[in-house]
């Protein structure tokens, strides 16, 4: 399938991807909150930084419901740029791929259902104390996904949990990934600076230092990582030694893979990263940098292409902007695999288009 | 399968089990609790009223977990008669088929992941106003099962929600079904006397006379019903349309398939009830006269023979107790047909006993 672009670890990609072709996956979406992405500066998901609460469960709402119930339109950044589960969408309707929403931890629940699993929302990771009860989380994921995976012929799983690479960058380093520098932003202007700051504050507060926490990815999450991460990781633990898992994202599944990593090792073998393109030539993070440190998995990178949209909220992406996010890329993948390639780039664009002018241009 | 009896509209449910033969389906189990439950008499569920609300996640903890959390040991009627979902967790063992709760309105939360529909605990049903957002919590479990129906070869669907006959009762009043007398009980000596009472005391309430509802099942349930009811219809709305379901348990589904009828009764084709050959046995109560009021749907019934068992707890399952619930019935069939009938009441009875052992006797 020529739309999907082996980005990295290309032998073990296309036998990875030859497994996915013409099956049905479950599309799970992890969604998260943490004071980390109020912040100023932190996160561009959600139109101010206090609307980052409502961002996640209305990309969940749009994914069931192809609109949003618990605010109007569509999440957007502060330059009005459209969520990424617009993507995300639009690639599960056209492949009729079923989606499964789970909670990490939130202040909104979205008006849909939701796989609960008793977590709560983050803290500011500058407290050191990021999030409660991050074992019991990942357990309660791990259980779920040992059952949903004896019915599914694979996952793929994507989040949306606004200020995610900053606590993304905390677990890393807590864990011993040399991330700085390396992880992706919404902004076309990577606040590398500020992220740092704002997580080293954090790894001072939970006295932890560099790579200190290998060994134990529930303290690094607990301290400077947030509740997306153990939902995440527990659903790839509970379903990879059945089934192949696709973790849709960008730079945050780093934090992923190496929680996975430091718990169970094997299950690795039966699992790709699955990004966009944007994120493979984003000049200012390093998606490579950070996996390769970790485990030898494959990334594969759908290949959008908007530089010839009609619209100027969808071009926007090819400047940098969102990039990825809600599992777009993954999703946009296992809509092309499910397919067997009828679905492609220029397919998927259309169906976009269609969904944002329907969504945002009609507002 | 010679230890399923086709027990009503025997041509439809032989067509009907054919089709399940060899297939895995997805164990759904919905749960709920009410105040109706607490009044004295109403429910055996539990071994005091008050403890009405830990046993459906208590049940549904042993499903997933093969024994309880939220409790010590496992749910036990006032005689200490253990629940049916002993029946149902070795079943969904012994066959390998996954199982996902989902929340119709507790009280206390399951320490297990379940599906969050939105919906509260019931009132009385006195009041006459018992449960707050029956479309609400139907529509979202229609989505769910919109979405999860992509990815099984069916669905059985049970549930555990105490003084449910009762409340099953005031449903089917309201929407014209003539049940006085015919709903079951978990109890040898079934109170039918203090149900009525119960119910007509929230007819009264509500001002709804007998019949009223037939076209407004929504209402039925928000006046009489209990916050179960609009999770498993919702949940039967959305599959059956894709794929089989078996709706299983006992008198109680007569109110859930009221209310699916009026609803759309197109996909009352595909559905069938699935319960124990102590339900058809029972005296006092009449599932067959509940039903064929209803629909021309097929009655299978799972023939379950506990008099030969070395344990008390279990011989007195023939003596009228418990009888069916969690879907028991259901569970056992499904077991049963994936194994193509190498799964067997005796060998089913094995790894009950062996479950009762370890969670009943050793305490």
């Amino acid at each position: 399938m020529h739309d999907i672009v082996l980005a990295h670890n290309e032998t073990k990609g296309r036998a990875f991807l030859n497994q996915l072709s013409g099956k049905t996956p479950l599309f799970a979406c992890v969604i998260g909150v943490t004071e980390t992405a109020k912040i100023p500066g932190i996160s561009a998901a959600g139109k101010y930084p206090e609307l980052t609460d409502y961002t996640p469960p209305a990309d969940v709402e749009l994914l069931l419901l192809g609109k949003c119930r618990c605010i109007a339109g569509v999440p957007v950044t502060p330059e009005g740029i459209p969520t990424p589960a617009l993507i995300t969408m639009s690639a599960l309707r056209l492949a009729n791929i079923p989606a499964l929403v789970v909670s990490g931890g939130l202040k909104i629940n979205p008006h849909v259902p939701f796989l609960d699993l008793g977590g709560e929302s983050g803290r500011d990771v500058r407290t050191g104390k990021a999030v409660d009860n991050a074992g019991e989380v990942m357990w309660r994921a791990k259980i779920a996904a040992e059952n949903l995976s004896k019915t599914v012929d694979y996952l793929v799983i994507g989040e949306s949990i606004p200020g995610g690479t900053t606590t993304a960058l905390g677990a890393l380093l807590a864990m011993g990934i040399d991330a700085k520098g390396k992880v992706s932003s919404s902004m076309p202007g990577n606040p590398h600076g500020l992220k740092i700051r704002t997580v080293e504050d954090g790894l001072k507060a939970s006295n932890v230092g560099f790579g200190v926490l290998a060994n134990d990815p529930l303290k690094a999450i607990s301290c400077v990582g947030d509740p997306m991460m153990p939902a995440f990781a527990g659903l790839i633990l509970g379903a990879a030694d059945k089934v192949p898992v696709v973790m849709a994202g960008g730079t945050q599944m780093g934090a992923v893979l190496s929680v996975v990593k430091a718990i169970n090792p094997n299950v690795l073998d039966n699992v790709a990263i699955g990004t966009t393109r944007w994120i493979m030539i984003d000049k200012t993070a390093d998606l490579k940098g950070i996996i390769t440190q970790i485990a030898d998995v494959p990334i594969l990178a759908a290949d959008l292409d908007f530089s010839q949209s009609r619209f100027e909220g969808l071009r926007a992406y090819e400047a940098g902007m969102v990039k990825e996010g809600v599992g777009a890329g993954g999703a946009a993948i296992a809509a092309m695999a499910k397919s067997e390639g009828s679905i492609t780039k220029d397919t998927l664009l259309v169906e976009i288009e269609s969904n944002y002018e329907r969504l945002v241009r009609s507002k």
